[in-house]
């Protein structure tokens, strides 16, 4: 930790990459100790890119002091804590590791890889002795809605699991999108795939505190082929536009998850339901701010969804933080929430929620992997075999 | 036809079974001629039903004429020009293969058969030379809301078909519900997966249009392994109590569906989206009244979901026979739109929608009992085969 | 009572009206019975009107035993129980005094008349020597969840009630829109206000169990000023398109009520919501199998409106009678929830929630007269003065 | 304008309060530079409060260079440029005189003021030679939905306006609400009424582009007389708790609007709903990402409630500077929405939409005062007279 310029220590962050996850995390990183009362403070060091000019003016929008166009540098900088990853999947791997190496801690992106092999080396470097502490941005986890949803299941509140349903289903990925490293498996690993389901994955194994036992069947499907390039040359498109998979949790419960860039009339619709013996919630992005629960234990008479406004300051998860109740928040507030767990962490707090590390960010990759190799084969596929390689 | 005692023809009809479905069809077959200008007008002769005392209770409701314990009187008499069979699914082939023999039109429920072999037979028999025109009461069809997403498909206003998606969620099967039929394989063939499913699915080929090429992976799962029977007693729960699955559309659209007994929250949520290239609809019985549909050619500016409150007597299928706008209709009134037309169709005319016959409701039970091969042998199982047996 | 043809007594029933209220009374009389267990049986002895063509069709539709031109003749036929009053409002006064005089039960629609004058002779014949019992089609108090909202309230699930408010909004009086008697004030009284506030208002009434102490504004609005004939003339329309006006309960709770049939978006949109200090009850027709009700009792962390699906057999009031959970009703269940509990108090027993009778919805009219008044001298009325006359 | 240290010139801010608005635009000011491209840049100059402990931390917290216990050294620093006023309702005349004599911009919390009289002596000060600029925090305006509502309404795309119907309810006012400075009468002017029916006021002109005719009746009620003081002991509540008025527009349509705190199961309902000849709009701040419209002219077979997620970059207000579609915003983005507006006007540009001054915001004050006239008077009040004093 870099000797404390105020009367809080604080945590010095590198960037590495610098669109639009890279607007999102810088966001975060501004406003966290703005809300919360933290441990560590953090503060914008360097950002890293390819394009000085666009570097330079993003480092002066959000603070950063340094830039540099060769991130191998912020291993070497003894003045960074912690380095925050955001370029595109196939780029993640070989700067943490060598981050990790130099015994920084790591924020990256995710999914954590564009390969499982790749997840798994970055899994076991976090794990080396002298590696800093890692972090992966679901950053889902931490809506308020999110995290209730999390409490009430593992407090027993809808019995044991039964059903998992998941979807994340956007709408931008039709003919007329051009050519992006999205739409490159060489880059991107996979496409809503990876994206996407990877999300509602993390969500469903944070919510229900289970891992998954094996996928009993999946569809992965590219529907445009290709895709017209700025210079107006077409690129084939090589990644999924749609993954649909089953699965079982470990305890039985039955799951089922879909992500799709071609569902009209969805923007972001991260969905996540979870079905037990004793009650249902269900989580949708697009009213961010509310959770939906019923107490089957409560009298048929007056028994009914409820819809929760997670706002409350006393009660709900990270609400305290913001504004009064029902003046809700939005997509970059759970950015921010993890920046103040992150901290939390580092000042040698806990967090409010757990936090996804490597370890944990290769499970879910394990799970996408299964998927697709079962959509490939058409065949169950046991998680165990996918695990350990 | 019997001769007419009106100056409209009459349908005679006898109905076998006198339980919930034989209240919701007999009611239907009253309602019609009240609601519709029906160029035939139905009249209940018989029921027949095992137990005399509730059956001439039932039959007095009602306004049959008889009543019997042998069903196969109906057969027999000439008076009869339709029988509507209600029994549990084990009890649907017999009478149908006899009334079809005897030339009577057969209105079944559904699903056809509690084997595909039996609805085979069933199919078989009803293109035989001599038998009547077959119905099968796949009664959300004639739901407003769904015949007219069925239209908007076959019009082309959502473009091609790119995913379906439909549950079929309840709650009503936990371990303290007793035993019953419904629960019993051999009597009810499947449990969620015939019951629920079996609607989804045939919504899925009738709005679409589209029949099914395989199914991709499948979950068939008994979380409640025995009940309770009248006696304090208990008996072994046969069926399954949630099954999913994925399929191929013979477009190559994606497809998943999921029917359960034990989702806490939802009473009767049979759901059914398609999200087309154009567009997307999406119904939910909960609120049966209203159909949502997006044109995504729509400008970006003013696009949304639309909520369309399907009671327009103009404009939205059966809305004119019913009330005026806004004043919604309920679960009865689709079996009653069936028995309009059913009428109209026995009279010479056509239908307001396709009605499903016993070859229609053949191909569902197919893609119903490729599923749970599916579930067993964890693999894809291609339509082709299953269909042709 | 007739002398009874069957075990049952039965209650014969001359209609007078055959237009949309016919219909849906005709409907009502002829399903109660089949739904529920009654006390006495209705039959349809006689329907009267002005065209015999027309009058011989609703007859044989409906299975009326007779006919006839002249009301009249109602009034002297031994054989009548109950007479069903479904004309325009100034037609209400007239039939409803010569039946009661002839000592016969006079089921009526609302509002009760076109004049508060009329509205206070029908009370008091009502409560002359002699005279049948009395009832009025505020059909909705029927509608699952609004007898539940008034039986949560009448517990005092909500605390004392603090604020009232109601809407009743249509869009279907547009310019477009020909002259009708709905848009005459000598026959109508009134426009939307008599239409759709009595509804609202007996509702509030209803389910607070207040009368109202006084009204603190109104406005009364005609947009549309004349509207064409059936031969293309014009015709000047006098009624009010809108009407809106605050109120004081006589608890002191605060309310306010709207009507418009010009509200674009809405196609029947009657709603009530009451705020009370330990909850909130709300009810919207076009959703109309839902009560959405808060506990302000329960935790904040897990509260939240509720959607009460009232459908529920054995819990919700009316739902036993019809279809399983979640298998909704429609607009016209109301009529026939309404039909039963006639019965039932013809039949000596009891209704599930009160009946309106004549001096019930006088007590509707004068608040919609204290309206009036209020918009006319935009001044606060009290309710006292307007009651005494 | 402060000589520019950067390329851009600066916009010097001082600000004279510290808590939940301190807050709210503290974050707006240092956000807004971050995510819209400005022509002026703000930066935090000085913040005056009353408690110098506090008051640091709040400076240190934001960013703010300097910190004051005497307001009035803002008026002669000449290093500020634009001072913003967030100080309970009594506290914003004197400093606002001040602040526009010495020729400094200035930003105030609304309601204007406290009393009306004070209100137009803000209008005519900021109307003077010499006097800066003026702004009102009416930030409802620029949540990207009302935004998007008011282009429609004003492009004409529902007609002329027939309706105009507003709430904002809450439900943190029962008793167990302690005393604080908004339940008193001589600090805050009106409870419920300043608070929230100013914004829905405010909103209704702005969307509607109209002003008010006059009040047709009102009720004013302070339900909680008492409340407890931090020291145990009991101080009268003497605002309202609640208020609702009836009025008519400049150009007839009528309209509602009602406040209140006491409305259990909403926490921040802040509705506005216009009913037009062709169409219809409707915002509620819980889902403050949406607009609900209905367009009249589309075909009935497909006309619904449109559900618009107003976050598309290219085609609706602000949302282009923040985040890809259907990732949503919050609150805090409405006051950073109106402080790049601010910079926009004080660097030469134009804002998206119009911005309320003090001429605008008295306007609203005008009808508040008068509904709370016509609460107390019980008649008719014409605008004319209370706008003319």
């Amino acid at each position: 930790m870099t000797p404390p310029k105020s009367p809080k220590p604080i945590l010095s962050v590198g960037l590495i990459g610098q669109r639009f996850m890279g607007k999102a995390h810088s966001n975060a990183w501004r406003q966290a100790p703005r809300f919360f009362d933290l441990p560590v403070v953090p503060e914008l060091h360097t950002v890293a890119g390819r394009d000085p000019e666009s570097l330079q003016a993003f480092a002066d929008n959000w603070g950063f002091a340094h830039t540099t166009t060769d991130w191998r540098t912020l291993a070497a900088d003894d003045d960074v804590d912690l380095v925050d990853i955001v370029t595109p999947n196939d780029l993640h791997e070989a700067p943490a590791l060598e981050m990790l190496l130099a015994g920084k801690h790591v924020a990256c992106e995710k999914p954590l890889s564009s390969t499982l092999e790749g997840a798994r080396r970055m899994r076991d470097a976090a794990a080396a002795p002298g590696a800093g502490q890692t972090f992966v941005w679901f950053n889902y986890r931490r809506c308020p809605a999110v995290a209730l949803m999390h409490e009430l299941v593992q407090e027993g509140r809808i019995g044991e699991v039964l059903h998992v349903r998941g979807t994340y289903l956007q709408s931008w990925g039709g003919p007329e999108t051009p050519m992006l490293w999205r739409f490159d498996k060489e880059r991107a690993g996979s496409g809503a795939h990876g994206d996407l389901n990877a999300h509602i994955v993390d969500m469903a194994r944070f919510v229900t505190g289970q891992e998954f036992e094996a996928i009993h069947g999946a569809i992965a499907k590219t529907f445009v082929e290709e895709r017209k390039n700025a210079d107006g040359s077409m690129s084939p498109s090589t990644v999924d536009d749609v993954v649909s998979f089953l699965a079982m949790m470990e305890s039985g419960a039955t799951a089922s998850f879909e992500a799709s860039r071609l569902a009209q009339g969805h923007l972001n619709r991260n969905t996540l339901e979870i079905n037990g013996t004793k009650g249902s919630v269900r989580f949708d992005f697009e009213d961010m701010n509310v959770l939906n629960f019923i107490d089957g234990t409560e009298h048929p008479r007056t028994r009914g969804w409820r819809r929760i406004m997670c706002t409350d300051g006393e009660h709900h998860p990270y609400a305290g933080a913001w504004w009064p109740d029902a003046h809700v928040i939005g997509y970059e507030h759970g950015f921010t929430n993890m920046v103040a767990d992150i901290c939390q962490v580092l000042g040698g707090g806990a967090p409010r929620v757990k936090l996804p590390d490597f370890a944990d960010a290769f499970e879910t990759q394990a799970v996408l992997e299964a998927a697709l190799i079962a959509a490939e084969r058409g065949a169950i596929v046991e998680m165990g075999s996918v695990r350990e390689g």
